[in-house]
């Protein structure tokens, strides 16, 4: 609740949450949108959705003046249009939240998370020019709050819509462990039949700078014209609208906090890239769409922790973490190092079964444990490594490997093994 | 030891170790460099060090034809000169081991780590034409395995030279932990007055491509004609001979396992880039060299751990991990997120004086909970963010901000100052 000066200010100026203001305080001027005060926030402050399309918190003076610039439009209503045309192949879009299904509604000024999956198709109404579209809301959720649990989920869906004849899946997601839930999704699904690409916005939809349904397209256009079958990524390639580009699911990264082209793919040229005209250029071949069947092999093995080692890292301090764990994996240092003084910990899990994998933070680049004595002394303790895997691929591929087979030696094989194009064969690289 | 029938083949053949080999065994040939056997491997595994410079473990079947292609050539001796000429600017060497201190000596084959900075210098010629060198070995270690520790010795080891005259110090370091130390020092030695600059090699200097000498002639150049006081890493900018980057020493990370221009700046352009003839083009202002003092302030508190967020993180099982420490870094999604489910043991950390600092595992861009709910979640259990400080650099502050003030709130401030160029002004950010 505001402070009865600052309620009396606003009431004064007419300014109502979405409205445009003007605030001059304490010798500064702001000017952005009024958002709903939040229960934590001091009562003489103002939140305002400013330019950037970030809120920020402004302490109120008595003697500030507010003025309402423009006032919110009511926010256009679409009906979802549910005919079907012959000759289109079928997308289903399964929605799971994150800010590409996120908009601020302009009555209210608070940003909505559930935007439904038929609110994202009518934003972008030449999306149904190229295909029939059917959508479902699977969860509506930031993407830092998927679990496990939520992966399986939806490659459960996923399979099940790829069985009922969807021609192509298309996966709504945050953008902030969207790289972690392609990867998961990429090793329960296999050799899927069709595509299934993950898709996100940056910025919300109700921005002018929304990546949202250009992005949307873009995977639209991938999944009619790719004729390629796995589980991808679609996001900018570059800062403009003009390209978009195609990751492989287990080998993409979000590298940047808030850019439209922030995901990139790792250690691989991009699968594709897609330009605004929605011509696809593929950097190499891949798996072609066939009529196969989709099948999600889902359990998944909860007891794996991903630790990033660093100078100063306390063997003692982590031990209860490593050993109550079925499987841990590591990014190390440089080409997969930790310090000498982890190494027996490392063999006392592997001792007890735990499978112990490296990776690198470098993330670019691949892990080498034969070149230096710590790397020796790492693979003679146990350890094993997984070259040019990225470590939260390696960390997913892990509870996978780990719930699909019988014993830790098996989970090691399984994991030095490319299944999704998460590796390089290792005959390749030496 | 070798299997007998392996020792005798080598015998025959007249091959020691330092050799150029060719093998054929089992249908495939190889050809590299003999190393010693490692008492790890089967007594069947001959390890030759191939063209790219790592080595591989083959196993020699008994019917195997092994040929030495040409023997080792003795190592040049050079002895270290010690005259010292008037009007160069004086420059010490602190070695501390590392890629960039390592050599095969050809007549045993074996990688020794313990390079001395005289024999670096003398493998560097034209350094000499520039400066006057000192040259001593503090450490002989890989750089994984350097510790707080060591971190601490070297900032009064760099304070101590420079106090005695010193206009510049050069620190060869492995390249592994090269950004953590970098930025450790950079806090220890605050405004320093002089040039400090780190200097790794990916490529030891027996191999055709090392990147040894080079970097550490161009590390010269800019501690002579730079005139910039601070501390700096300086290492290759691309994959060619022709180009250096100056990194500030916070904000500076290894993003690849092995290329030669494995280190990149991180939110901020390079300090300025050296072309192979000596030229520094820099990229902004910074400190000028002065005739001040240099004081290290090395104490750190130790009881630090640096946690990369990553979907299923169990909170229960990092409890202790957290509750243990003194200050906890996480490297959150996206703008700094955690899941929803780690908020209640941030607060429990934060209510019992423990300093919860958020960044990023995006790396680029920067921090801000003030967008969705999670975030608001997180700064109201009372954690706080360090906008575009990377994870790393915010770890080795966080040691450095506990031990050097009185109280948790302190801390938090000092996290939250710029000190070292290691974030941006956050009202610059705004």
């Amino acid at each position: 609740m505001y402070a009865e000066f600052l309620s009396k200010k606003l009431g004064d100026a007419g300014a109502e949450e979405g409205c445009m203001l003007s605030v001059e305080t304490s010798g500064k001027s702001y000017k952005g949108v009024l958002m709903p005060h939040h229960e934590f926030s001091g009562r003489d402050i103002m939140i305002l959705k400013v330019k950037s399309g970030y809120n920020i918190g402004i302490r109120i003076d008595p003697s500030a003046k507010v003025e309402v610039l423009s006032r919110p439009v009511e926010r256009a209503k679409h009906e979802a249009s549910e005919e079907t045309r012959e000759g289109l192949k079928t997308i289903v879009l399964i929605g799971t939240g994150g800010t590409i299904a996120s908009y601020v509604d302009y009555r209210t000024g608070a940003v909505h998370p559930a935007l439904s999956t038929s609110d994202m198709i009518n934003a972008v109404p030449e999306i149904r020019e190229i295909a029939n579209l059917k959508a479902k809301v699977l969860f509506s959720i930031f993407s830092e709050n998927m679990t496990v649990a939520h992966w399986q989920k939806l490659a459960e869906a996923i399979a099940e819509e790829i069985d009922a004849g969807a021609d192509a899946v298309i996966v709504p997601h945050g953008t902030d462990t969207m790289g972690y839930t392609a990867a998961a999704v990429s090793f329960m699904l296999g050799e899927v039949p069709k595509p299934v690409v993950f898709v996100g916005a940056q910025r919300s939809s109700d921005r002018p700078s929304s990546d949202a349904s250009s992005n949307l397209m873009a995977a639209a256009r991938f999944c009619v014209d790719g004729n390629r079958a796995g589980v991808f990524v679609v996001m900018h390639d570059t800062s403009g609208d003009d390209s978009f580009a195609v990751h492989c699911g287990t080998r993409v990264r979000k590298m940047h906090t808030s850019r439209r082209d922030a995901f990139e793919s790792i250690n691989v040229k991009p699968v594709a890239h897609i330009g605004a005209d929605g011509e696809i250029a593929f950097n190499g071949g891949g798996r072609e769409v066939t009529a196969g069947r989709a099948e999600a092999r889902s359990a998944m093995c909860t007891d794996v922790v991903l630790l990033q080692f660093y100078p100063g890292m306390d063997p003692e301090l982590f031990r209860d973490v490593v050993l109550k764990s079925r499987g841990v994996v590591i990014a190390g240092s440089g080409l997969g190092h930790v310090n000498g003084n982890m190494v027996p910990l490392i063999r006392e899990a592997t001792e007890k079964g735990i499978v112990v994998v490296i990776t690198s933070q470098c993330l670019n680049g691949r892990t080498n444990l034969n070149v230096y004595n710590t790397g020796r002394d790492m693979l003679n303790a146990g350890a094993i490594t997984v070259w040019d895997m990225l470590p939260e691929t390696a960390y997913a591929k892990l509870m996978w490997a780990l719930a699909n087979t019988a014993s830790a030696k098996a989970a090691k094989a399984v994991m030095q093994t490319p299944l999704a194009g998460e590796m390089s064969d290792r005959r390749e690289l030496l």
